[in-house]
């Protein structure tokens, strides 16, 4: 008997990736990485999924069993339509799951990124095994996913879990959002090389190799070199890594008391700079004053899937719909 | 045929209340109200829940279908098991579940008041036909419950939706639950008495008609007082609920990134004061910045159900179980 083949498609806005499963299995058989084609059309963008998918089943598959996409956008959970593609043109509106499913004659299930990717560590990765799970991803933005007694929240507009955008400091920085002192405004990349910079601009006191980068013009810092320093040792570059595990783990605890989940999973970028920004993360949770029935001995776990998660959840959905 | 017979408990500090509900209707066949016994022990409760069942139980009626008990506290929703009931000694981790079904010979549904009064708005009240709503009761405390999808969000320890323990404000005071600054501590019952007063031995400005309450001693004015003195339209009073109004309504503008919930419902001893509280609330989401898509045409609403709520939605919850 043949095993059914899942393939998971990952949208971004750089890429447009795709990869095949045998069975209930997380190893990709196929991987395939092309750009994505801007500008785009709904009708270039289904031929653009359909070569996705078909070139990467394994020889002597015609047809897969059922197919995930991850979106990075919002996507109405109850129709399949894509309300926008961030970074990407075209996108808008499109009926990408009744539409692709009629190309390929297969289900077709179509999510958020990064409630894919929280679905991906569920079923493959770090929160194996548990049912009720908290998945932060911390990169450019603050995106995530809730699986509550094994269900991923969606909310009425498939909206739900936008945990970046949970308001932090009440007159705190613009958001992309339009809220103000959003989680990811104060602890996503972003933010972390801004507070870099302007510690560097306005207090000479802060001895950091960082004023080295970038011919001496600290203007420029990226969150990548913040990094690289503080993988290097540079005590100035760790505490920046270290401010952002403790305000996002301060959001975790809010989070814990709508939620309570019974592990979170951190991911993203930020995350791969491990005990340096796990850690404080740690620490803001048991120093939040929550009572301990919340997070004692709840684990919080780096994410394990990398970024292969949000296709590893396409497929995983795609194997939950079949 | 005769009909199934369905029992709500809801257990207070104050009061034993219980009701029959004759098939699945909302209206009570018979109620009753007793003082709730202290000190209790475990064998005390069981028998005054047994008796508070079988005492609403229509004439010729020897059995419930089903019960359904509210409980002011956590309680684990797998086991039945109350972890604690605020102010009451004696229930502490009373595996209630299974020891009062095995007494009454029927389905027994354990839950916390506030989860259970959100059962009874969504099934009976002002969210009927709803299937994601998220619900605030804000009195001396605030406290809420979550339904997504048609199911109430309980979390792995059946402690999500502690809607009052957002923390909204980074350094503000400390909250009963451990943190500082929690939604609780900056817009429940007992905060909008303690900035009244706090404005009034400060401000001489302030003129109002509370000065006069209590012989003139500002420090012992009740929520209640400033209610009064709210509805026969003392500004002053007046602005102090709004604040309240408007301090939730930019912590339900998080909640709604959180949980996408299409109506919220707002019940609670605050909330019958009517459009003086909504108004603000609802002109603070709509002010959050945060997208339409999480609110323009989504209802907030105030409870329908009253007092009755965590009755209703105990004998819901009951229904929904046998």
């Amino acid at each position: 008997m043949t095993q059914p083949v899942y393939v998971g498609i990952d949208v971004g806005g750089t890429n447009l990736r795709s990869a095949s499963f045998i069975g209930h299995s997380a190893t990709p058989a196929r991987k395939r990485k092309v750009p994505s084609r801007q500008p785009a059309t709904h009708e270039t963008i289904l031929a653009d999924l359909a070569q996705a998918v078909e070139s990467v089943l394994p020889p002597g598959i015609s047809h897969p069993a059922a197919v995930g996409v991850a979106i990075p956008g919002p996507v109405n959970p109850r129709t399949g339509v894509v309300v926008i593609a961030t970074n990407l043109k075209g996108w808008e509106n499109l009926p990408l799951g009744p539409r692709l499913s009629e190309k390929l004659g297969c289900p077709v299930v179509v999510g958020n990124d990064a409630n894919l990717a929280a679905v991906g560590e569920w079923k493959f990765g770090a929160a194996s095994g548990y049912h009720d799970v908290l998945f932060l991803t911390v990169s450019t933005g603050i995106g995530g996913g809730v699986i509550l007694d094994d269900r991923l929240l969606l909310g009425v507009n498939g909206l739900a879990a936008e945990v970046g955008h949970i308001q932090v400091e009440p007159d705190g920085e613009p958001c992309n959002c339009g809220q103000r002192g959003c989680l990811e405004t104060v602890a996503a990349g972003p933010a972390i090389a801004r507070h870099a910079i302007a510690q560097l601009q306005t207090g000479a006191a802060h001895e950091s190799a960082l004023r080295a980068f970038n011919d001496g013009d600290v203007s420029r810092l990226t969150t990548v070199q913040i990094g690289q320093a503080a993988a290097a040792g540079d005590s100035f570059a760790q505490e920046q890594i270290r401010g952002s595990g403790r305000r996002i783990g301060r959001a975790i605890a809010s989070m814990l008391a709508l939620y309570n989940p019974a592990v979170v999973v951190v991911g993203g970028g930020v995350s791969f700079t491990g005990d340096l920004f796990m850690a404080p993360l740690r620490e803001a949770v048991a120093a939040s004053g929550l009572p301990e029935s919340y997070w004692k001995g709840m684990p919080i776990v780096p994410a394990a899937l990398g970024d292969d998660a949000g296709l590893i959840g396409a497929a995983a959905a795609a194997m939950g719909s079949a």
